[in-house]
């Protein structure tokens, strides 16, 4: 049945797009008949109107005027296997466009994967805890790369796909054996081009020339506020082309099966990445097509039957895929299936061919480590015994994993000089037809990137890259730590979905100096502390580092983020331990002169680059004041929270009359847990030079102990511990108002 | 003297720019000599390397590049008065590329600005904690606009700046009545065009054709890691084209004042926002010059000397500038102030023709909001009985506010039908040109803002709205919570710069529902109640939702969020106040039955949208256990800890085996300062209708009366309160690992 013309979005010429007779492989396309790519149009909008309206709520419009695209996808470009959706050599495929999920849920079960059954599709929205059909993608569930949802983010995934196979093909194909040459495909809707992080991604795109990236533009002009010129009017094509995109023009995407799929395979010889602008009609066939209407709430009742009417179905038919549609992709699963044995016999050549490259291969779709990865790690007699930042501190670790292990690409965003993560004979990943002006060039098995002045796609770039294959690359970042904020929200997304990385964060307090407050972070650490499955760590010297980076290499669900100083730390040799770093806490040393465990007056908390002022202001309690301290050294409080109760009192020891005090240039919320006071920020930071900054801010041994002093004074007094909500800040409260 | 030919770029060819002989307004420009601006350049760039040189760090690299750029602003395009730079019709100068700021200081210096010493310019990088010379360009200091640093925020500032000279101009010029007509002038080094909230900014202005916004591209072609081409290689004239600008180049931009002059003066006539590409070379003049290695660092003391000898300066001459340096600024202070009184009798013949507006517009200028603004917030007996989101009893306030004051600028970043901030008979701010597909057009009166999907771009913008003159605007933006995360870098730098602004943030909490833990905020609200100078609240009803929008509105030199939910609330009418809230909590009702302030068992702190679960909770204890539980409602703990200690204490009420236990659907971080135990989440939410998802992560009064129960009788038996490091999380610690 061809569409009536009605429905055909009337703005739009129907020109026929450049016809692409072969794939890549050069075996020819056989398309099946028009009238056949119509039915299984049909009978796909209707059941998403079903699905959509059974429980009143969910996002019809975008999966009905994606149809189209998802069969020349899934029916004739994409190549996966149905029956092991994880197979190594798969085409990736994102759906940035998150909300339009029903689609992909759909088209799994159509081709075949058995967790997807129709069932299942049913519980999109229910109350079923365990749906694999949650209202956004989750890469928990089979035939899901990446959880999407956030705008913007998944396009910048796809990137990181794309890059994994551009890295792991010239790093382990050889002539006559390719073992790793899949294509990333991956659909954006308009808000994902308007998103700065997809932006930023595919600037990089371009830059790189991924030829193995294919942006689907679900060109359908509407947005949550009505059409897209509400809020955009610029030239995209024109644009995708200045970022170094291929672009290509669909004119007929709610139908034209041939016509996208021709565009799709062409992308696949492509010399850059390739953009198509697909026009389609949201909520195609539905009186709210084309419309704001048609994008995040169900047609209605009346309206889903009269769709089904329309397209020659039985509204009384609900949930209904009618065999002959099932018969349509039944070929998939076979050819799944030959494409993965294919490749089993690729690898398999290779591994007679190539056999110590091939060995390495396949740890690495094993997703492991080296066995000896812990070398890596510098041993603590090797550490220098003169004050060192810790961002020099962790150059140790990087240099050495950079070195040694192709799993892990390390990056930077625009800040070489300063971060300390540019390891020794590095190869960047670049182009290899790249010449820069600077000479710094490389090829697509480097390992160095260089993300430029964009720290929310590395952030979310590198997501992708861990996405890839579950610890096939483990993806190192580096910024300041206040550009964290940048790159919050694809930070909490690898967090989500349990994708390790390590983002080295320097210049992590006021201690930065100079440059000021716009450069301090003072509430960052907040966020991760409080963000599930995070791990934020401040270790004070460099043994902790060593420590903070074992716990990072060992997190295999987890991101981490170092959070590492600008200025030189003095090294403890004597009391600081990478073991206790992975208890996230631990009795740093006890008061000098104590006779035992209970013969102390306070206790400091004492955390990453502020330690120097715990320890001096123990010095001072007992020359000045004859006060018994000790200290603990508190770099990770959410791996503390792991220990047992008996572990956490024994480091804490809280006892009546003798209070705890933390020192740490953030603001005290989280530490009222632990302490009874605090030498903390209470506003913004300023530009001084570093000693001095803190100064002015009360990180001063000598104030700090007279305070302590007096405190310790008060309590015995009054004989009861700090009340709740009596938690003492010494810099006084956190600010409303400017802050100067 | 001409400049060397070997201090020229090498790759640049010397073409002369298109000839501009005019000023907009007629006149014609007069050059000084090129040889003068030759001596002006030397004299300038020298000084610039020994104010870094002094305190051997600093950024000196752009500043000499940018140094004709300067001239040709300063000298002879920027309408501003150094005597007064906060007149109101100045043209408004931002430095995106903070960093560069010693080129403000000194050419502030240089045309008269009186606080700019040469003392102070001295104090850049030094201990003085007053020095009007901080590392990046500070809002508090004389002759800037907005604080930069943070790469991509000062372009989006811009764009701010240059809505609101339209958005006035729309609304108080009349035919020879211009009041409001300056332009924007924003410079933008590489990283600004790279930065996505830089990118999402631009769009916008292209899209709002904001042609009184010219961007300066500093185009140096080096960042900190070498040439620009190591992370970038796009087309960037052909994308601002297609982005909507009005593209210039200007290739000789080390020392061609005139031509650069000529290109920024035909900005002020463009149809479009302009964008001026203007090659300079980093460090010009010293050996470093070109290279990275000039960005960020002192160039030695030898290098300045040789830098100054072939300039034909004496090497000997510290901060030295020439009288006939001074000489050439010299017409500035009277010009400028020729301008602010020809701005003057503007206004003064205003006020005679239009009394009514030019009262209205003197208010605005004075930065005031009408005195019956408080007629905008509902009073108690108005609002709903019925459960009713948050987000809608907000809708009271923001209605009234966009429909009865000028100043409300009201936005979504294209979530009109889910944010309920859209107001009756709004005009959205566009371009009168814009005819849209959809129908909804507007005009640069208009002050409902669609940014698209753009989050970090509606925040950073609003901060320049929000600068433009203290209190002229309050932008009022819309999203989800969650997507506060996009906008985090921007929502600091309001704090940073205390600059107003209210941050209606909906959806926020598991009770989004069956969209997801994408979309579900739990660790967000973490950072901003842990950030200086945010107010961050959480109303529980709608009388609670009327005192957060009077905390906001009262907020002169504060953002705030308000967050709200989406889903239904029961409303308190018995319980809730909204001098409550400003005091940030209180006694929400004491327990049932309850003889006098020490007779209860437990005190139940109940948070915005948990709170229901709070009420239920107590109920039950009553009814199951016999347990008496108060509730103290707590929507906001920075304005709580603004008040007196005896306030605090007489609201939570700390006794001795009675304990305190927090409900709020985020981590418990920062409530133990408050708490004992919490009922909170500690990891993601999921995909469940609201009741489901609350019930699934333990937000079920009968679950939590039990464990209250529970509580109280182990704190009773053991007679102590909880230890410190003892806090209980029902729900269990954050989690390690992923969240299924």
């Amino acid at each position: 049945m061809a569409p009536s013309l009605e429905l055909l979005p009337k703005s739009v010429e129907p020109v026929p797009t450049k016809s692409v007779s072969t794939i890549s492989n050069g075996s020819s396309l056989k398309f099946e008949s028009q009238e056949k790519h119509q039915r299984v149009l049909n009978v796909f909008r209707a059941f998403i109107a079903d699905l959509v309206q059974q429980y009143g709520d969910g996002h019809p419009g975008s999966p009905m005027g994606m149809a189209a695209i998802g069969i020349a996808l899934w029916k004739y470009v994409m190549k996966y296997s149905p029956t092991n959706c994880n197979y190594f050599n798969r085409d990736r495929f994102v759906l940035s466009n998150g909300h339009a999920c029903l689609w992909q849920y759909t088209f799994l079960h159509l081709v075949g994967v058995k967790s997807m059954t129709l069932d299942q599709l049913k519980s999109y929205h229910s109350t079923d805890p365990d749906s694999l059909c949650p209202g956004h993608p989750e890469i928990e569930n089979e035939g899901v790369e990446v959880t999407t949802g956030p705008l913007g983010q998944g396009i910048a995934n796809a990137v990181g796909l794309a890059m994994a196979t551009k890295n792991l093909s010239a790093t382990y194909n050889r002539p006559g054996h390719e073992v790793v040459n899949n294509m990333t495909w991956c659909i954006v809707g308009d808000a994902c081009i308007q998103e700065g992080v997809g932006l930023e991604a595919l600037s990089l795109a371009g830059h790189w020339r991924l030829n193995n990236l294919c942006v689907i533009f679900d060109n359908n002009n509407i947005t949550c506020d009505g059409t897209v010129d509400v809020a955009n009017t610029e030239d995209v094509n024109a644009k995708m082309r200045a970022t170094g995109f291929n672009v290509v023009d669909v004119y007929n995407g709610d139908w034209d099966v041939e016509g996208i799929t021709n565009a799709l395979v062409a992308a696949r010889s492509s010399d850059k990445p390739t953009f198509i602008n697909i026009r389609t009609t949201i909520g195609f066939g539905a009186k709210q097509a084309g419309t704001a209407d048609a994008h995040g709430a169900a047609l209605g009742v009346d309206e889903v039957a009269r769709v089904k009417k329309s397209f020659g179905l039985n509204p009384e038919e609900f949930f209904h895929i009618p065999q002959d549609v099932y018969d349509f992709f039944s070929d998939i699963p076979a050819r799944g299936e030959a494409l993965e044995s294919g490749w089993q016999s690729v690898v398999a050549k290779y591994r007679e061919a190539e056999p110590e490259l091939a060995a390495e291969f396949d740890l690495r779709v094993a997703g492991k480590m080296p066995a000896d990865w812990t070398k890596c790690i510098p041993r603590k007699e090797d550490h220098p015994t003169a004050p060192t930042a810790s961002r020099k501190s962790a150059f140790a670790t990087t240099d050495a994993l950079g070195q040694n292990i192709n799993s892990i690409m390390i990056a930077t965003a625009d800040l070489t000089p300063s971060v300390n993560v540019a390891y020794k004979n590095r190869v960047d990943f670049q182009s290899p037809d790249l010449r820069t002006a600077c000479g710094l060039d490389g090829n697509y098995s480097g390992r160095y990137i260089r993300y430029g002045i964009r720290e929310h796609a590395m952030c979310a770039i590198s997501n992708g890259l861990a996405a890839f294959n579950k610890g096939t690359f483990i993806p190192i970042t580096s910024t300041y730590l206040m550009f964290h904020l940048y790159a919050a929200a694809a930070l909490r997304m690898g967090a989500l979905q349990g994708l390790q990385a390590i983002h080295i964060a320097t210049h992590d307090s006021i201690g930065v100096g100079e440059n000021g407050p716009t450069h301090q972070p003072v509430a960052v650490a907040a966020l991760f502390r409080a963000m599930p499955n995070f791990l934020f760590i401040r270790p004070c010297d460099a043994e902790e580092t060593a420590g903070a980076y074992t716990a990072a290499l060992q997190a295999k669900d987890t991101p981490t983020t170092l959070a590492l100083s600008r200025q030189s730390l003095t090294q403890y040799p004597q009391y600081s331990s990478r073991e206790g770093v992975l208890k996230g806490a631990y009795v740093f040393t006890e008061a000098e002169g104590s006779t035992g465990p209970d013969d102390f007056d306070v206790t400091l908390i004492g955390v990453g680059s502020e330690m120097v002022y715990a320890v001096q202001t123990r010095d001072l309690l007992a020359k000045e004041y004859g006060l018994k301290a000790r200290i603990v050294s508190f770099p990770c409080p959410r791996l503390f929270e792991q220990q047992s109760r008996e572990y956490k009192q024994s480091v804490l020891r809280p006892r009546a009359g003798k209070p705890t005090v933390v020192i740490e240039a953030y603001p005290a919320n989280g530490w009222e847990r632990y302490a009874d006071a605090g030498v903390t920020m209470s506003s913004f930071g300023k530009a001084l030079p570093c000693k001095d900054v803190y100064a002015h801010y009360g990180f001063e041994p000598k104030s700090i102990a007279a305070k302590v002093s007096d405190l310790v004074e008060e309590v015995r007094r009054d004989g009861i511990g700090i009340l709740r909500g009596d938690f003492r800040e010494f810099n006084g409260p956190l600010t409303i108002g400017a802050h100067h």
